[in-house]
């Protein structure tokens, strides 16, 4: 039986080339894993997901709970099947999605009581019960119960906020059930603070997880100080576990935090985006509901295999989006996916020959060009 | 290069099986054409559609005469590459759509003026205009401009549309522009009285088309006498060109029609009942948002290729639909296309081996027999 493991085949700089085996397979870090919320990326059939690249999905603990219920995936083969999804799948822990409902919840020290955002009924989430979820949907990365800390905190809210999720922490390792090939993730909190993110990381690593997360970024803070937070905080994770940046984010963001010595991510932007005709492009991101698309009979992106650029033009794109067609929001999410998907090669083969540096700069040259002149 | 062509393969009683050739290939009939209105069937990547077995689809001259225009989609390179379909496309006229506008529309003896339902701009279609637009999407089979008399009417006004619509029929004749491989069929109007089909056929025949459409049918009359309808006027038409049931229908429908002697067929009830929730099986049709099918793990239709039901359980379909995913009316509509694509390669092999009214009865019998019972 597959052990839950990480290989690190090479390293150029804080960069890592890896491999993460689990229960359901490998997948090769950086890792980009696209959000598939409710038991399907949207938009997207599994097989066209793997045709991009993808090696691993993301399914939303809260959202799967309510609807359609952890115990029925679990009687239905669990999520891989339900989904037909036969690759590795990490699941969230639920906390994230439940703090967001702001009005909705009440915490304490123990979990928290929410009410489902579709009918009103209430429903609590512990470390305990997040862990037994997430093993009923048969998660291959479960993520430890945390609370993601609010931006902005000041020092002694982002203390507070941390010290309850290293206390959840250990709830979720202690609750976690140990099957061969199956890991568990610890989460990072600390907000911006340095002395906070050195005893967060410290703390999960006396637990022992079998990967880390950087957690509370991407929530406002900006570019520079999500980066200054990896600088400090991914120094202080042991070199033989991955780390994964939740919730990131735009290209520029992915290719900084590999460089910060990150391996995984997970981000809604390239399915939303898809849905709301913004196209992840090389040269920086393209609205197709814009006019002057409209007579362009070029390729989205020369050269990307995805079947929106390989299979139509510009202005027939834009004709779907004018047209509110399902299509539209279909090639475009396929697209997006697969530029994600691109990128993350690309990563992978500058980290193993050595030229991370040239590959990040000639990525951000290109987005600096902008896109491609109208006709 | 090609010419336009009908091969009649065989016949069993008055089914018919067939071959029509065209600039852009070849299609089997009985042949069921998917709906592509704007440019797109709703919610299918081309690639998919070609898949069930579909060799032809059919644009909407009227929807895309407005969006994005016939003389871009010519300057794109014509329907086929604006849409990447490159078999077989058939147009209609434009005119069923614009007769459907109710207030928005005038009619003279010329054509129809009428406003856009976008943006309420001034649009004027004439059996001239319907020609030309036609020609700049490329369509391989254009239909003649005419009015699809409306249900009810009395013998004088079934008499005076029907005669209207020959007059049209003759003017789109002198105005469509012969090229090899593209057709253009006349259509067969009168409503439900046999004698003005019986002068509708005539007509069209002293005039010549490469293929004759029925239409006015589909409109309210019933099945009974849509087939009452269909026996009076087949047997009028010629036997060496192909017969077209315009907007028709359910399965039983186009198993009915078959047996009178029609080879083409084209209908939005496949493609928008994936979109509510519909499944068109060969026990009937299932509607998977009922609660029952919450813990079916059985595919919605054994023995199925289409990837609903090869890759996924009746739950999942369920679930997709109860959360609004995008990806179940995907499935769904590209399950009813395979269906309709499966009954048509039924009904052409049993055409082929002498056992048509077999295979009807076969099939009334399994649809009589009704869905799966529950679990």
């Amino acid at each position: 039986m597959t052990q839950f493991s990480f290989e690190l085949l090479a390293t150029d700089g804080a960069a890592r080339r890896g491999r993460v085996n689990t229960a359901h397979g490998t997948l090769d870090t950086p890792a980009f894993m696209p959000v598939g919320t409710a038991g399907t990326v949207k938009a997207m059939l599994p097989a066209s997901v793997a045709a991009t690249g993808a090696q691993i999905v993301l399914g939303n603990t809260y959202h799967l709970m309510l609807r359609p219920g952890a115990e029925r995936v679990a009687r239905l083969g669990g999520l891989h099947q339900f989904m037909n999804w036969p690759g590795p799948i990490l699941t969230d822990s639920g906390g994230f999605q439940v703090m967001s409902l702001a009005k909705l919840r009440k915490m304490d020290a123990d979990g928290v009581t929410f009410q489902s955002h579709h009918d009103g009924s209430k429903h609590r989430l512990t470390p305990e019960s997040s862990m037994e979820i997430q093993r009923l949907l048969d998660a291959d990365i479960t993520m430890a119960f945390d609370e993601c800390t609010p931006f902005p905190a000041t020092h002694e809210q982002a203390e507070e906020s941390m010290r309850l999720s290293m206390r959840w922490a250990r709830r979720s390792k202690e609750a976690f059930v140990q099957r061969p090939g199956y890991g568990l993730f610890g989460i990072v909190q600390g907000g911006v603070y340095p002395d906070l993110r050195a005893e967060s990381a410290q703390a999960l690593q006396e637990i022992g997880f079998e990967g880390y997360a950087v957690g509370g970024l991407a929530v406002g803070e900006g570019q520079e100080a999500m980066f200054a937070t990896l600088d400090v905080t991914t120094p202080l994770l042991p070199a033989d576990k991955p780390r994964y940046l939740m919730g990131v984010g735009r290209p520029s963001d992915i290719i900084g935090a590999v460089g910060r010595g990150i391996d995984m991510f997970d981000c809604v932007m390239p399915t939303r985006s898809g849905r709301t005709a913004q196209a992840f492009t090389k040269r920086g991101t393209v609205n197709l509901r814009n006019a002057r698309h409209q007579d362009d009979p070029r390729p989205l992106e020369e050269g990307c295999p995805c079947p929106a650029c390989r299979d139509h033009s510009r202005a027939y794109l834009h004709h779907l989006i004018r047209s509110e067609e399902i299509l539209g929001p279909m090639l475009l999410t396929w697209h997006n996916i697969q530029a994600y998907q691109t990128l993350m090669a690309g990563l992978r083969g500058a980290i193993a020959e050595g030229r991370f540096a040239q590959f990040a700069a000639e990525a951000q040259a290109l987005e600096e060009m902008g896109d491609i002149a109208p006709l």
